[in-house]
This record gives C-alpha cells, structure tokens and sequence, in this order.
C-alpha cells in the first residue's frame, strides 16, 4: 500500500514490489488509499501485467488516504480482521514517518511482518540518503524557479520563493544550491533579519542585479510572505515579489534517480521479507541497502550535512 | 525595447526586429529597461551577433521596468532628447496597454513613429489573436497543474488553482479547458457560489473522484483562497486544497508559437515602418499580419470567445 | 476510434466526443485499433468517467492500427457488419490522409455517416489550419533541438537535424523557425548544394560560430545523412554532426494548443453530426470551425506559407 | 578550463570553481576551447559576476574542442610558455579521460599542478561514484523514451532505442531501468540473439502488449539498428521500429543532482588545490569528497553494480 502524501516514483516501486514478488511466486495484492483500505478491506490483486506501464507515473495507482480510524485500536483491530480474512500475511508500506508509526503501533499489536520504504519528498527519515519523491520535488521545484529567475532578471528582482519542507531543509538546501539562491532559508536555523539584509547589501554591492531567496515551508520566523516583508522594512533596494511552490512539488513524472531508487527499495523489500527482515525500513545508504528498525526510523533524527550549507553561502557571492 | 512585464518570446521579438532591420540596411539600438532607459539614454548598438542565440531564452535581454518618470511631461521631455541625441528616428516597443498608452501620449507630444509589439502573458490585447508569451504562460500552468493533477487524483481532492490574469479571463479559460478543469472561474463573470457548489454535487453522483477549479487572478468575487473558503462552507465532500500558480507563469523558453508569434511581429514591425506605418500595434488576426492604431489597441475590449466558455461546461461532465 | 500513426491530442479529442455525444444523450462505443477493430467488432461502451484523467496524456487509450484487410472488399464488407450487429449509427474517426481515404470509400459503399478528425503530427490536411499533434511534435522538436545547440555552441559544430514530414514541410519550417536555423531543407523545395554552402560561408564571415540546419524527412534531395555528407565534401570549415530526431516527436502530453483543439474538433464532429454533416473532416481555419467534404480533405493540397519560408531565410543571417 | 565532450553542469562547475578561488582571493582565468585554447593563449580574466546567471545553462560558456596539436610534445610546450606568460600556477579542468590523459603527461613534463573534474555524460570514470552530466543526460534519455512509450503503446510495438556510451553501459542501465525496458543491451556484455528472442517470446505469452529495448551505442554486437533486423529475422510477432537519442542527450539545463555534483566538485577542486592536493581528480564517492591520482582515474575501470543488473531483469518480467 501507499500511505501519507503521495509521492512521484511511489508507481515505480509498486511495479518493482509486484514483480519481485512474482519472481518468489509470492501472492499480491494493492491496498487501495492506505490504512483507511486496509480498514474497508479494500484490496485488489495485482500481476505484472496490473503493473505495466506505471513506472513514469506521479501520484499513486493504490490512491492513498490519511486514516483518524487506524489511530484508534478499534480501528487496528479491524484491520488486522481483514488482513486475516484476506489471507494477507505480511504488509509492505510505502510511506513517511505517519505511515510508519502506526506500523509500529499495529505490528506490536498484532504481529504482522511490516516492512517501510520511505516515500515523501521531504527527505526527512534516517535510514536512507534519500526518500522516494525527493529527486523529483527538488527538480520540479528547481524548473520552477528557473522560469522565475527569467522574470528576476529582467526586471532586477529581488524574489522570495517558499519551497516545501515543514520539519526539515532538506528540498530547500537542495533547491537553493541547484538554483544559486542568493540565501536559504532553513527550518533547522533561525533567520536573522540583520545578517540576511547585509548579505543582500553586501550582493548589491558587488553589482548582484537580482536576488532569488529560498525560504522553506517551515522556516521558524515564518513563511515567504512574512520575512519578505520584514526584509523590506529594511531594506527596499529591489523590488520584491513572493511566490509560494505549493503543491505542484509533488507530482509529475519521477525523475531518473527516483524511479531508480523506487525500484531498488521495492526489490529490496522483498528480498528483505523473504530473507526473515521483520519491522523494518529499508533504505540506502552509501548505494547499500540497509534495513532500519522502525523505531529508529521514526525517532531519529536526519541532519543536513553542514558542508553543504556552508558551501551554499560561499557559492551564492 | 521591451517595456512592461516580461513575457516569454521578448528575446525571439528582439532577434527578429534586428535582423530584420539589418535586412534593410537600418542601425538599430536597444533601450535597456523601457522608458526608464529611454529617459536615461541607455542605448545600446545592436547587430545580427548580439541577438544570436536568444531565440529560445524566457525573459528579455533588454531587461524591462515601470517607468513613474515617463509618465509626466518632464520625463518624456528627455526621452525625447535623448532619442534625439542618439538619432534614433524611430521606436519600436515590445509591451502591453501600459507601454502604448504611454506611446501614444508621446508620439503625439513629439511626433516620433512608433510602432507597438504586443508582448504580454494575459493576451488581454485587441488587435491580435494571440499576445506574445501568452501560450507559453498557459503551457507553464498547464504543465504545472498535471502534477497538481496527480496529486488531486492519488488524494481524491478538490483543488482551487489561481492562474495570471487580471481584467482578462484569458489564461484562465485556455488552462481550465487544458487540464479538463471541473470549472473556470474568470474575472469576466460573478462566480455564483450556489452554481458551482450544484456543479460538485453533480461530479460526486458521477463518480467523479477528483475535482480541479480554475480561478482566474482577477475573478471579481474573489482569489482562490477565498472562494475555497466559501465553497468548503457549502461543500465539504473533499479535502480542499488551494495552490497559486504565481509568477512561474511568467518566465520558461518559449513554445514553438511564441517564437513564430515573436518572429513574425518582429518581423512584420520593420516591414510596416518601412512602409510608412506609423503608431500602431501590430498584430495577427486570422493568420494575417494587422496594423491597429494604438489608440484601439489601448480602448477596446478583447473578448472571450462564448463558444469556448460554453464548451468547457460540457466537457467537464 | 483513433486510427493512423498516433499524435498527441487524440486522447483529449476521444475525451471530448464522449462527452459532447454524453449531452446529446447519445451512446457512444469506442472502437479499438482503428479499422482493424471494427472488422473484428473490438468495441468497448464508454461513458464520461471512461475518459477522465485523460485529457494529459499522449497516444491513443483506443489504440491503433494500420489495416490492410479493410483495404479490401471483403474486409470492409465484415466492417459493416460488425457495425451493424453492434447498433453503431455513425462513425468518427480521428486520423489522417489513409483513414479518410478508407472512410470516403467506406462511407461510399455502405452508407454509415462519417465524421473525420484530423489527427497527424505531420499538419498535412486541407481543411483546417492544424492537425492535432502537430504543436506537440513542432515544440517537442525544438525542445530537442535547444538542448543540441548548448552542444552547438559549445564545440562551435554545424548540426544537420531531421525532423518528421514525409510529404510536407511543415515540421521542419516552423521547427527551423523556432529553433533559429541556419537554414531549412523542405519536401516542397530541391536542396541547392552550392546555394546552401554560400549562405553557410556567408555566415562564417559574419562570425556565426555554430549552424543548425533543420532537414524533413521527405526532402527529395535526401535526408539529413546524405545531405551533410555532400556539405562536408564542398565546405569543411565546421565540424559537423547528424542527428535525427525519429519517434519521440510522435509521443508525449499534448501541448496547451493541442489539448483545445483536439477538444473543439471533438465536440464540433458530434455537434455537426447532429446537425446533418455527413462524409466529412471537420476543421478549423482562421478560429472557426469548418466541415470539409471527404474528397477534398485527401486530394486537395495545403501549401505553406511562402511568407514564412521567405522570413526564415532573412531572420537566419 | 572545459575540455572533450560537453556536459550539463559544466557551467554550475565553472560558477563554482570561480567563486570558490574568490574566496581565497585568488585570481581566476577561463581558458576557452580547453587545450586548444591554453596553447593560443585565450585565456579570460573571471569574476563572481562573468559566472552569475549561468547555473542553469547546459553546454559550457568556456567552449570546448578537442585538440590534436596538445598531443605534440611541441603543442604542450607552447602551453606551458602561454600558462607562464599569462601567470597561471595551477589549472582546473572539467573533462573526461582524454582530458586527464593529456593532464598526466603534461604536468609529468611540465611540473603545472593539475585537478581534474569529471565531466562527461558517460560516468565511466574510476574515482568517482558519479560525473557531471550523467543524471541529466540519463533523465533526458527517460524523457525522450516516455514519449517513444506513448507510440509503442498506442500501436503495440516493439521498440530498440540506442543511448549514448561507447565504452560504458552506465546510461543505458540507468535508462533502461528508469523506462521498465524489457532488455538492456549493455556495452560489457555480448548480446545472445536466442536468448534475447526468448525473452521476449516469453512476454508475450505474458500479453506484453509493447515492448522497449535500451541498446548502448558502444554494444558489441552492433548498434540498435543492426540488432533490431536480426531481432526481426528471429521473431516478427511485434511491429518494429528502432530510434537513435543521439546528440540532445548531451544538452539543456542540468538537473539538481547535476548542479549540486558540480558545484560540490568545484568547491572541492579548490579546497584541494588550497590544501596540496596535486595531479588528481576530484570525485564524490559515498557522499565524500575523494581525491584519486590521475594516473588511476584514467587507468582503472568503473564497473556497473550486478545487483542493478540484475534487477533490471526480473523487474522487466
């Protein structure tokens, strides 16, 4: 099943667990709009035939739901029951860290092999270098921003863009490197209206004749359209304009190394039940694949590497 | 020069304008930003190598701006001074009703022929089918709401989508007729809340699981925020969701009929200055070239074609 | 049905004859792969819902085929059988020249009223301005294209590309124009080698450091191989390179242009059919709607522009 | 300097060495047309503004070729007296293995500290996980691909489509897995007809209704074209068509990996130079920066994961 937002290369990796699956002779079936299916019992068998021609798909053919009734244990209970009438022995779940709490909660419960594979394009779960859907948010949110920076430039712009990220920085670090952000703006630091307005003094200086300043959904001082303003209390050199990424982050067309990806985590899944790995989440690390406890998934943290942000301030001279 | 907002094509326009007045042995010199630049004297030489390699760049290499100071007679005083100075005996500018409302004050204060190129996403613009930028503009919206669209369908949700469009529908009509949007909402029309709330109820008998609403900038009732606010009062059968498209819609390497579009204007400009066309806006009507005096140009009205409005209502069954 | 080579288009097009036919109340079945379907009675109820989600997506949901049987008497003859036992009243069929050849013959002998659609990348149809695919294939080119000229440009490199167009030059002309080439080599022209090599050394005195020259398929002169190949033998200042861009013009999500033509040609074939247009191929010229007779539409010649072509040739110095 | 082929990314690569050296006050100049240049002395002062706006451009603004006379001992000692005259200490370029071969010999006879940076769209250089320009070209290859799925689709066909890597089946592997290819002919492996025929016997059984087959330029037993007629004279259940990506892989805007790879490298390059780090090539390996002696760069091979071989196979079922 697919769980939680959805996220592009979630279709890749249904194929690949189809098809892995079929290579065992393993017996599968798709969970249609996660836990709230699994609930309903609304199941369908899959075959490598269900599975053709998905592979380039954003979004999710399984659909996916956010469930209040799996947070209830009557609600698990029921889920367990159809499990059991359906003849399901163990869950394979691609979702974020929601999705995997509950299944921690559930198999604890009740016992079901449970295997994760992160999907969400914040790229926000240890375990795994990167998430199903975050190449490909990053690339869209990038092209956005390129058709923007034409705009900047032509009119000598300074430019506030939010891109998505509500725990972490991760797709605005990424996106603000691959853009050449002027600043980014990060949830895990707080901004700091003087040292921002001198770098953009600084950058003024040396002749910067536009500006494009990433800011990230969860940034702690606020969004977009709050720091633009307190920047312009402080400075109005440029002429300022906002835009929000919003939700066109999430879809379209996986990129080359989502699909990748979403194909070596579904295949490794399987790999992963059929070899005893129980409760897992697996992901990959320095190109190895590495299954994580849940719990560990879900409760430690993954930080940005510093080089990185540091590297991003030099560059943006 | 190109003046106003920048609009996809602006550079293809440029390319054309040059080439075409080197075909007539003419020097040419670009005005960098506008009125602003003509005021200033910001000239620059132009020749077939400095525009080589444009054609496909969103933006505009003669970067544009809003000039306050051209409008009053001072200002427009030392542009005309400056066009002096410079011997430029002619003036051909790439913009909206803005730039040829300005245009037509000056030419008539100072007598220099003008010739107007209509440059501008909205396609808000009598005189010419098609304004420059304004099908790429809709391309951009429609390519970002497929991924919209993904997620709208993984969610089953019901998503308000604002796209450009100030006082013209435009945009709006042309991407809700793109994405198969369940309604379009322009600024050329009362959005009745009880109408379209029947609309939603009608798609959910259907069937239909998904639904996206196309809300133009300027919809006299209200931006997208606001009319998800009042429908969700109404209505709350889905998860409602809101994006902006915002300024990406401005910017991107032209599509195909832009850089025709720009070439052709561009081209068609110098052929009616050497033919003794004086202030008007060139455009293309039903395939052939049109010379408009920019006194039409800038009055009257462009309307949206009722066939295509009362299509998209059919088609969204 | 769709029949014919796919073009991007068709499926927004079979999307809004279902359901412009759906406000008649009329049924509506679709056949799949072309005639071959229909002799083999391949048809499949459809209804709005069966067309949702569609509007985006390139090639045929009905598929199709090219078929020698219906070519015959006997073939045809089974065709209308299927049709009959099946209750089909009338057809539309979105396609190109061989399809509306089989339909006129069809049509002639056995009497079912017949809408045609033009549907073929190649725009090579009387009786409309556009075909649908061709905006798609015309941009997907000049995507292409754009991303050869970083290549271009970087190596200084003369490039001969080939783009689609076996009998018609109208890919390759508002490709090239698109695209800025050098120069264009069309079907409707003989390739003068020593006229194309002057204008190539004219361009190296002005300092034009890389070329692109667009070559269609059906240049009688031969393709883009052979043709660099003769070049090279009379001029080798430039190192130079062929490519050619083959199938993935055909593919792809429509264009904005696409999508509403093939949506306004969709709902006028089942509005004309309601209002007695028989043995038809409905268009659109100058933005209105127009039926043209069978026999025409597959005899009479569409000329390009000579404008156009003239233009290219002055805007390339 | 840029050197051989060009590569998306070179720019951002170019943006941050440039800026990079800015911050250690050092003196930066670009050499254009990389060896050929060095030996005639074009050389281009830079600036943090000459490489502002240029992070998103493909091709490279230092222009590349490859140079014959840099192979003379009399070409390279030219070199060396114009690096002399100009004051340049140390040279930084971005290149492939012909770039570095030239590299070894030149600073073993010259003494000029050297880093390389691998640039090149086939990723088959030692020392580093991955090179500029490969994500993109990979991505480009999937995008042109999606749409080549759109046709075999439509028409069930089966399709050979030959990607770029001559001495490498990294982009093919990559393509081939990212598009679901039923096959993947890779440069390293000798392509058995029988068993290639019996596989896709098997999916038809399967009702595989089309079918993608990724062939490596660089294949040993023949390019797509070859392959595809004995395919054909073994099996001709399917329509066949064959397509060459060919040069448009090597272009366009670099994706976010792409950029991110080259601006890490950049800094790094410098970072090494600063640090003593001489005659090597710089790469990313499991996330960490890792300088390898050139001599290894250019001697050792870098072999595709079998894993991922593999893979692809039973996920082509």
């Amino acid at each position: 099943m697919t769980s939680g937002g959805d996220a592009p290369g979630m279709n890749a990796c249904v194929r690949s667990l189809v098809r892995s699956a079929g290579s065992h002779k393993l017996l599968i079936d798709g969970i249609i709009r996660g836990y709230e299916g699994m609930i309903n019992g609304d199941f369908e068998p899959m075959s490598a035939r269900s599975v053709a021609n998905i592979i380039h798909r954003g979004g999710t053919i399984l659909k996916t739901a956010r469930s209040k009734e799996f947070r209830t244990k009557e609600g698990r209970q029921q889920a367990y029951e159809q499990l059991k009438v359906n003849h399901i022995d163990a869950v394979v779940a691609i979702g974020g860290n929601g999705t995997f709490t509950g299944a921690d909660i559930f198999t604890k419960e009740f016992g079901i092999p449970f295997i994760g594979i992160p999907g969400t394009i914040d790229n926000d779960l240890y375990g795994t270098d990167y998430t199903i859907g975050f190449d490909t948010a990053v690339n869209t949110a990038i092209e956005a921003i390129d058709r923007i920076r034409d705009t900047a430039d032509s009119h000598d712009r300074l430019f506030f863009i939010e891109v998505m990220g509500r725990d972490s920085g991760y797709i605005a670090l990424y996106t603000g490197i691959g853009v050449g952000a002027g600043n980014i703006l990060l949830p895990e630091t707080d901004t700091d209206y003087d040292e921002l307005v001198n770098v953009l003094k600084a950058g003024v200086k040396r002749k910067k004749l536009f500006n494009l300043i990433i800011v990230a959904e969860g940034n702690k001082t606020g969004g977009a359209i709050k720091i633009a303003e307190e920047v312009k209390k402080r400075f109005d050199h440029y002429e300022t304009k906002v835009t929000i990424i919003g939700h066109l982050q999430r879809g379209g067309a996986p990129t080359a190394a989502d699909r990748l990806l979403s194909s070596r985590l579904g295949y490794a899944a399987i790999e992963g039940l059929m070899n005893g790995e129980r409760n897992v989440m697996v992901g990959i690390i320095n190109q190895e694949i590495v299954y994580t406890p849940l719990k560990d998934a879900i409760t430690k943290a993954k930080k940005l590497n510093p080089d990185l942000v540091k590297m991003s301030g030099i560059l943006a001279t």
